[in-house]
């Protein structure tokens, strides 16, 4: 059965279907048996649509902008939150990708600005600390008058090491470096909880009249 | 959170990556979260590999034939199976699409032709029988000294639909006319299969001879 799985999936009547199809299993979480189907599902389209599908890419490839005060994916050479007046210029939130900073927009719960690393070091996947920017960071630092700095990145391995070396290089500023809270999250059970965030939201527990306030 | 989940996923920081992630979201079976997962993967690729990938999209859609005999998708005007002439002529197995033929070509059990009918008769999808390649199987029937024209198309009520409907437009022809068996799969256990398909793989039961000869 492996053998014939095998085969179906590599030998297309067409070299053209073959190419859409090694493009789309390039992709990650994408397997051939997928690709096909959207391969074929593109073939049904009109040209329009098709061409319009290919273009997306390049254009986004060749056209993206990084806003060059916090990093973020942009139009402009300046985004919209970096622009923004109404926004603090004193709290930068350092993420890691654009995802998290449309997480925590749609929080509408920070009003300061972000730092955009573009990446967490891995040494397993070749990413050092030059490879994110970590020098950018310090850049603003030096040159605005910042107070504080809230890392928000994964709790990952790659995340807190990533913390860690940041909050070394950030030692030398007389600047307050928080970090979001860990904790249960709103409507968990405790039960199905894992023990090590349960312990740190006891360790890091909150007067209870801070939660009435909100 | 249905809010903050709606406004993440449609407040993008910059319209090609807008328009990039609402391209990969309208394949089928990808959502805007995995959509914009995939196109920050192809936004770190390098600008060849983005270009290649863009490309074999509009290349596939630009480029691509279909078998003049067989209508199966191809490079040539006559497919690969369709010029071979080790395989036999007098024998017609008809599939809805490109997947169907590359299945049962990975069988090696069939050395007859194929005819691919684009779709099947599906009302609720705008799909009649002027969709699909009907008359062109008629044309190859008159032309061609055909013995027998083998139904390979799902047992979906879309695949019963276009079944019946070519059975009658063959009953003019002196042709046998015979459909794939239905049956327990190979390594099924009985309990777990349906009553449908267990009834009928008991009505069409076949000597235990014929199992042996394989």
């Amino acid at each position: 059965m492996q053998l014939n799985l095998a085969k179906i999936l590599n030998e297309y009547p067409s070299k053209l279907l073959s190419e859409a199809v090694d493009q789309l299993a390039s992709l990650p979480g994408i397997g051939r048996r997928t690709a096909l189907r959207l391969a074929l599902f593109l073939l049904k389209q009109d040209s329009d649509k098709v061409q319009r599908f290919g273009k997306a890419f390049i254009h986004l490839k060749e056209g993206i902008q990084y806003c060059e005060s916090c990093f973020n994916i942009s139009d402009d050479k300046i985004c919209d939150i970096c622009s923004n007046s109404s926004r603090e210029n004193g709290i930068i939130c350092v993420v890691e990708d654009v995802r998290d900073v449309m997480a925590i927009e749609s929080t509408a719960q920070f009003k300061g600005k972000y730092h955009v690393l573009g990446g967490i070091i891995s040494p397993m996947d070749g990413i050092g600390p030059d490879e994110i920017r970590v020098d950018e960071l310090i850049d603003r630092l030096e040159n605005n008058n910042i107070k504080e700095v809230i890392m928000a990145l994964s709790t990952t391995m790659e995340g807190d090491t990533t913390n860690f070396y940041i909050y070394k290089r950030l030692k030398s500023f007389n600047i307050k470096v928080t970090t979001i809270a860990r904790g249960v999250s709103i409507g968990d059970e405790l039960e199905y909880t894992d023990e090590q965030t349960l312990g740190r939201s006891l360790t890091n527990r909150v007067p209870y009249e801070n939660t009435l306030a909100q």
